[in-house]
């Protein structure tokens, strides 16, 4: 391959790149919208009624945060070993962002209906298809050799077990739901848990990425 | 042209094309903003048909999302080729993102009263102008010669043509309307299924970008 | 001045110029969200005559796209020039961005109330603000010697002229409202017209950018 | 250090501060969101009143966008001594952004109810978790050795005691609320003439940046 295309590449990759981190970022940012009070004059106390009310929206926006930004965290990562584009990738990014830009709105009915079993399967089922959306792109990355030819085959493998996490523990959860909201409730928080101990057991394994 | 007018000439250029991926990425999020279920207490019924009430609006959205990714697609395929700026590349660039910005309104009456007739001509004819003005600064920049030397006259055409598809499509879309709702909408949806076939043939003509 | 210290420059320029880009980017799609349809089920005629309400508010989206489109085209040309860095251009950059992101609001305000007279102070003193913040920042970049030396002093008067002309047009069409909405009206859509007349009065005086 | 992996630590570092400049240009942006008027027809009378009651809101504005710039030059100053990129500055990185994020909603608020002294313990609050999380990320940076070699002690420590202010600050106002919410609001205010000052005493010590 000359330089001159290998430079086009760049130019590609790093836009293809910016304009997932512009989605993302507005997708993270989009769900604080979803915390409000009520407009209109209110007491002391009925602020602060209000804003306890909101408590569940903000865990909810907070977890939401972390896992779309554990999302971005494992694109960021992925892409510091793509080298070259092709309209597949592109066409794969896209859908994964699809899923991403979509989940302010299970995250709002998550955090607006926590008690119920429903928005459990919605919230979790989006989780899920942006994840594996987010593992297909890594599979393909791997089999068409888009990657840097120094990454090891352990890192690619490192790499898609941390990246199939949110769908799995998502699955779980939904799954979990049909016994109790509670437990399922927790299962969502678990996620950085999990992302923490596989980062470790993958340094262990002398993977640094 | 000397080196150092060639720089500021590849600042600019960046500058404009994160300037567009920025526009693009806030308008094809703000599309998640239209899906809204009532709020307060609802029970796990009265939500599940209320989810249901939106499948109209998601589907909008998941069109939409694709129709401005081509959109985008088309904006990074053609910027590969682009070596030169001038102001009037600028002014249609403008002209292009003003309708690519416009776009979440007429998605939202088309998701919104997708039983009307009068939706897929706002619709249709939104994305048949953000198309159309594509397709023109396509020409300019071909006509201007700030395109890399190397880009072939086929691979000039078969750029231009993909560029046409979603105009020619929406507007089909909107003829079709006057006969029927339902074969106008599957028109809309036919759109990826155009792109795909043209790349396909351009790649048999020898084109790959 | 080392090669070291020139690229931290460099890098600090360009992400002041980025982070300008997705303000301005997202305000100019925030103009977007005022046009709306009320919710609900309409009948084709209803839903027309809502249509033909929101018509002024495009014609408002459709101005403002084309005024902030402006500033932006003049921040980029501006800084294809900006070769150093230091705060005060950091805290003045910041001020032009407050002024940008307050334009949804007044522009809100005008294409509600077109036929009301404050609005037209509102949007006017807004616009012009934003206007002489960029000015003044285009100034101190002069003063401070911190453009790049090829500039000739001919450029420099003729981009100041062009950043004077929204600031101007926007207070003569603040006066004019005081005699006629529909002047006033009009005096706003004369922008475009003169940067078109500013620039070619610069090309003709030699100067390109 | 290879200059491979400098390179990718370069681009690894650079998709960070871009992905965290278009988080906080959103969350600077939807602050402007705030600021509304009543729909539907107005006198000139009723529109001149409520545009009068919304004076507050843009004072609120215009505060919380000179406070997020604050932390956004905090940002942009650290990160151009930031050379080396590992997962921990990552985490810290979006544990900071998570906050920043946030920032609408307690602005919001404020900016609703100024009038009473809960507003000023959510709004305080936020800005101090927002400052400390920033605070931390420098520590670490400065601890990990993650910064430029050429740093000196003296620049990471008034670096370090300008990202303090904003927390330093909205402690004071939290803290003077239950006293005077007048004074409360004025020590908010007070934020840009503390970092002017601690600006200067750092350029009286010799530290540019």
């Amino acid at each position: 391959m000359s330089t001159a295309t290998k430079t086009a590449d760049q130019i590609g990759l790093e836009r293809l790149v910016f304009f997932t981190d512009a989605v993302i970022a507005i997708a993270i940012t989009l769900l604080v919208l979803e915390i409000k009070i009520p407009p209109g004059r209110l007491s002391e106390q009925a602020l602060g009624e209000a804003l306890v009310v909101q408590v569940p929206k903000m865990v909810g926006f907070a977890l939401s945060f972390v896992v779309i930004g554990a999302f971005w965290q494992g694109h960021h990562r992925m892409f510091r070993y793509v080298t070259h584009l092709n309209s597949g990738l592109v066409v794969l990014n896209q859908f994964f962002l699809l899923f991403i830009c979509f989940l302010p709105f299970p995250t709002g009915v998550f955090s607006e209906h926590p008690n119920l079993q429903l928005p459990f399967l919605v919230y979790g089922g989006s989780l899920a298809a942006a994840g594996l959306m987010q593992w297909n792109m890594w599979r393909y990355l791997a089999s068409r050799k888009l990657l840097a030819d120094h990454i090891t085959t352990s890192t690619i493998r490192w790499i898609g077990r941390r990246t199939l996490i949110v769908p799995f523990v998502a699955l779980a959860a939904v799954a979990l739901s049909y016994v109790s909201l509670e437990i399922a409730g927790m299962t969502f928080g678990s996620i950085p848990i999990w992302i923490t101990i596989v980062n470790r057991l993958a340094r262990r394994a002398g993977v640094t990425a």
